[in-house]
């Protein structure tokens, strides 16, 4: 890795530290500058506006969900298996996150949710992605004949994507330390519900 | 009302649109009086501090979901009556709202969770009060024998907060005509493996 690249990487990371914590609103060249001790023009020579820099977090977090969560669960065995190797990696990414306020993507899609323009566009995408994903991953247990033939995988999507954004929320608000064990009952209850009968 | 106290309920309405849609650090003395052409010093004759003025708009905020919301559900048939309609009026409230942005108690729930102080205590109060109550109602359906003996009344308030603030972001992010329908599903999955068997 060259110079360049590593600064750029050293400027990425504090930029999500700082997105977490205060939000992308935060995230400005001239607060990254005070607390990387850099020039202000040396960090637009690295990213030429703000929009640039917070795309550049937004996709670096994305890649990272991917490698880290989405990818290890494609790779394991289809059906329920990869439904619950998803949910295992993603709980722990969401509940057990080493940023200072939490998931980034979280606090992007709530940022800028009412705000068009490229990171907007950039989130959903992501967002869109994962409930494919999700929907994809409830498919393939359809067809092992784990999950249900008439499961509505879209609606069982949506539901799993609430339960995980709403116990973040949970999570970082009241900071119960029941709070995991809450998840994992109520993701037992959204399997279950949607397991052939008798396989209870 | 006296003209002191419609001008404080102007500002307050005007401050809590601003919070909806650029959430509670876009609300200050100086942007609300460019908005409502009033002079800072008269805006601070109101509110003597930012905070004072943020923590206005949770309070009035928090009050209105207790009228249009709470009370009237809380005035229906105790048990599983009483679950939907405070379901019912929940739903309408967060997902047709007529706030810009979306509910600001969602809004102040992510932008406070890591900002300690005042405004934090306010709305992790208020959705305390707000869990305590989706499980009283819980409680009494429990009470009517329509939901199980047994059911974790704790666990139940917070799969069906999380669904609601679940569901509430996937409305902002991806604007689906179909969200209302799948949340109303979801609802009545959560209602439906509560109940005492036979009654489905």
């Amino acid at each position: 890795m060259g110079k360049g690249e590593r600064t750029r990487d050293r400027i990425i990371g504090k930029a999500m530290a700082l997105a977490s914590r205060d939000g992308f609103d935060g995230v400005t060249i001239g607060a990254l500058a005070g607390q990387l001790r850099l020039s202000k023009s040396g960090l637009f020579a690295h990213f030429g506006s703000k929009e640039e820099l917070q795309c550049s977090v937004l996709q670096h977090a994305a890649a990272r969900f991917t490698s880290d969560v989405i990818e290890p669960a494609l790779h394991t065995e289809r059906g329920e298996a990869r439904v619950r190797a998803l949910f295992e990696r993603w709980r722990k990414w969401l509940l057990r996150s080493t940023m200072p306020g939490g998931c980034v993507l979280v606090t992007a899609s709530h940022e800028f949710d009412d705000k068009p323009g490229p990171q907007r566009d950039l989130i959903e995408d992501q967002m869109r992605r994962l409930l494919d994903t999700l929907a994809r991953c409830a498919e393939s247990a359809v067809r092992t004949g784990e999950f249900r033939a008439d499961l509505d995988t879209h609606q069982f999507a949506r539901d799993w994507y609430a339960l995980m954004f709403g116990y973040h929320q949970l999570g970082r608000l009241f900071k119960e330390r029941s709070n995991e064990a809450h998840l994992r009952n109520a993701f037992e209850q959204l399997v279950s519900a949607v397991r052939k009968t008798g396989q209870h």
